[in-house]
């Protein structure tokens, strides 16, 4: 056995673990509902030309693929876009516009296993889909915002970074570049902050343009820009203004981006990206061959940066070990004190678990009551309950406390609330 | 686009489909916290090599396997135990026992895709680590009764098949029955009500017994018997044991179970089994090559059966049609009368969904008052606020009864509760 490992870049999710990445998934899951989101899933395994259709050939470097049983050629799904793309045509009919759905569930990338890289990730993704508003993109962003508020992070702790296609689509147009010229700026952009400034100017040279030019313009590019307005004060009416910081170098580097585009980072920890989106009003029209044309607007957040920031937040990592401490620990410790009443305690059991709907332990096995009250602090309960041989009678311990009475069986329910 | 279809076998989880599936999963985590379980989960993709040391060579007709990039013979999860078994080895030092543990998640087997069968389902399963004692046989059948009673099925609705390997270890030890006819004889047991009395009859030849010997030793397993003496008291003392019918014919095929086995059936439409389970006191001891041993008793549940019969049991599809149109309806909608408000209302929707947590929606197009309140009703909303010129007077309106009222913004959160 020892032989035998976990595949590389997949992760045990072990009870703590599991707890953590329940939180993480009930804190998208609640933000989005109150959005008046919906949940909808897509399979983990998709035809591999799905995702050829949307990113191109290059794409299967990065597939777990393969053929099965039946000489298909599948692939594990390395994002949900294409999917919900093929969701949509086959069914868009049935749904009053806009839609505003959600999925959460596990994506995979034959990438190099990094920091807040895995080849497995919990992938949380929100799109509005048949409406090409300012306002949705508004109510696209204020779910991002509020679903880092919901885990306890500030403006001091994160920034969503935002721009818009558009200012650069009229930028291009006036320079008179083409399709391929375009695509190497935005690439420049993409990668400004990241790669050396000399190798900037050299890919601009070959486009004709300067780091000098380049940068002036981007410096035009704020919250006054116009293309803003409708956004800047619709956020500011819901108070999510102060996480936005306009940023000229966010273009997101996929192609088919046509409007609002943003990023959200953390401010202290140098991490990578915690969420990233924005509009694409094309996508489905090319992913049904022109079946269905419904403007769209969604964001992405991957379970890994969000924990890794979790983690290094005081506030938001209290929130979280809270929830956690309550998913693993017990309500109430049924101990035994009487070995003869282990049928009496047992009916009790299961009315607490049934009628009050607790989380109940006991041990199965006949252990002494010290014994029994280390499982009860192990196991975290709130209240420990011995059943001894004055049943009915029970001995009530509130185990924070270790405030003690004695109750009568029938009293219990009212006694525990 | 039309030429790319899901993959066969798979399903798309539409909004109302994935409803059913998350109530299936919240009913599995709720009851199994009750029981005192924690949730675990172990990777979608496992080395090929885990599955072929549980269940042999023949398991990889049954995988969706294939070769990473690496080389690595890889497959994605048929079944859990094996992945359970390697957690288990590897850290099972730093969990007391017993280990009370379960997990939910897709599944995959490449089989032909009928009724209650797809390639991809969702399994729940539930085990108990490190305790050989009937008392861990009754607390997991409990479970998975209670698992039933939680979906609002009855004892007219289904039924606990329950037997116990150790009647069969002894019949076959004083028959003599070496290994490989023991293996016959379990087989035969275990299809006899699905393969013709003439074929059962031919294969019990073979090791020297007839029919007619097996059906009335099969007779003498009554619940009667004292190796149900334990199970039958504890599950009698939580009044669950009306759901148990003992059936001599339950041995799952599987070899490696040691004791107690169940399966739970429908009792009016014929389905496939919707759980089965049992002890399994040597796997973990096989799985590790000795490294660990502790006996365990576990049980699986698929979702598709279940989703089978929750649509054809009245009371628990009522249960599950609530808990869809709960996740698929918001709370609130908020409808503008007067466009110039939009900001206040935005203001508005803020504090309902940040403070109040209320599932709200709203028009982000400008939209006629009526088609507003057209979207209300699509959405199932509770309640409707009309924003309007006489703002921060707000029309609250209730729209199951569709009583209205006049209420000032600062009254809002009083009159929601």
């Amino acid at each position: 056995m020892a032989a035998i490992q976990t595949v590389k870049g997949f992760r045990d999710f072990f009870p703590e673990a599991c707890a953590k990445r329940n939180y993480i998934q009930s804190v998208w899951t609640s933000v989005a509902r109150r959005y008046g989101f919906v949940e909808y899933e897509t399979p983990v395994l998709e035809n591999t030309e799905l995702y050829k259709k949307k990113s191109g050939q290059e794409i299967v470097q990065q597939l777990f693929y393969f053929e099965d049983k039946a000489g298909r050629e599948v692939a594990m799904r390395p994002e949900v876009t294409p999917g919900l793309a093929r969701m949509i045509t086959a069914r868009q009919m049935g749904y009053k516009k806009p839609m505003k759905w959600f999925q959460m569930g596990s994506c995979f990338r034959y990438e190099e296993p990094q920091e807040g890289r895995s080849r497995e990730f919990i992938q949380f993704n929100a799109d509005i889909i048949g409406d090409g508003s300012g306002a949705a993109d508004a109510e696209l962003v204020g779910l991002a915002i509020d679903l880092m508020r919901e885990f306890g992070f500030t403006e001091e702790d994160v920034v969503v970074r935002l721009s818009n296609r558009q200012i650069w689509v009229e930028y291009m147009e006036r320079l008179g570049l083409d399709e391929l010229q375009q695509s190497v700026l935005m690439q420049v952009v993409d990668k400004l902050e990241r790669v050396k400034p000399e190798v900037s100017e050299a890919r601009l040279k070959e486009i004709g343009l300067s780091l000098v030019e380049l940068k002036l313009f981007m410096t035009e590019i704020t919250a006054a820009h116009p293309v803003f307005a409708e956004l800047r004060m619709n956020l500011e009416a819901r108070g999510l203004w102060s996480f936005v910081k306009i940023d000229a170098s966010i273009v997101r580097g996929l192609a088919y981006y046509t409007g609002c585009v943003f990023e959200v980072f953390d401010l202290k920890y140098d991490l990578r990206a915690l969420a990233g989106g924005g509009r694409y009003d094309q996508l489905n029209a090319l992913m049904s061959d022109g079946h269905v044309d419904l403007p769209s607007v969604g964001f992405g957040m991957g379970d890994v940066v969000v924990g890794l920031l979790l983690d290094r937040c005081a506030d938001a990592k209290l929130k979280m070990d809270n929830a956690v401490t309550n998913a693993l620990g017990c309500d109430v410790y049924v101990a035994l004190a009487d070995e003869g009443k282990r049928f009496e305690a047992l009916k009790l059991i299961q009315q607490l678990r049934d009628d009050l709907r607790l989380k109940v332990e006991y041990s199965m096995q006949p252990l002494k009551l010290n014994k029994q009250f280390q499982m009860a602090e192990y196991l975290k309960a709130k209240w420990a309950i011995v059943v001894g041989s004055e049943y009915p009678e029970l001995q009530v311990k509130k185990l924070s406390t270790r405030e003690s009475r004695t109750v009568n069986l029938s009293e219990i329910a009212e006694t525990l609330r």
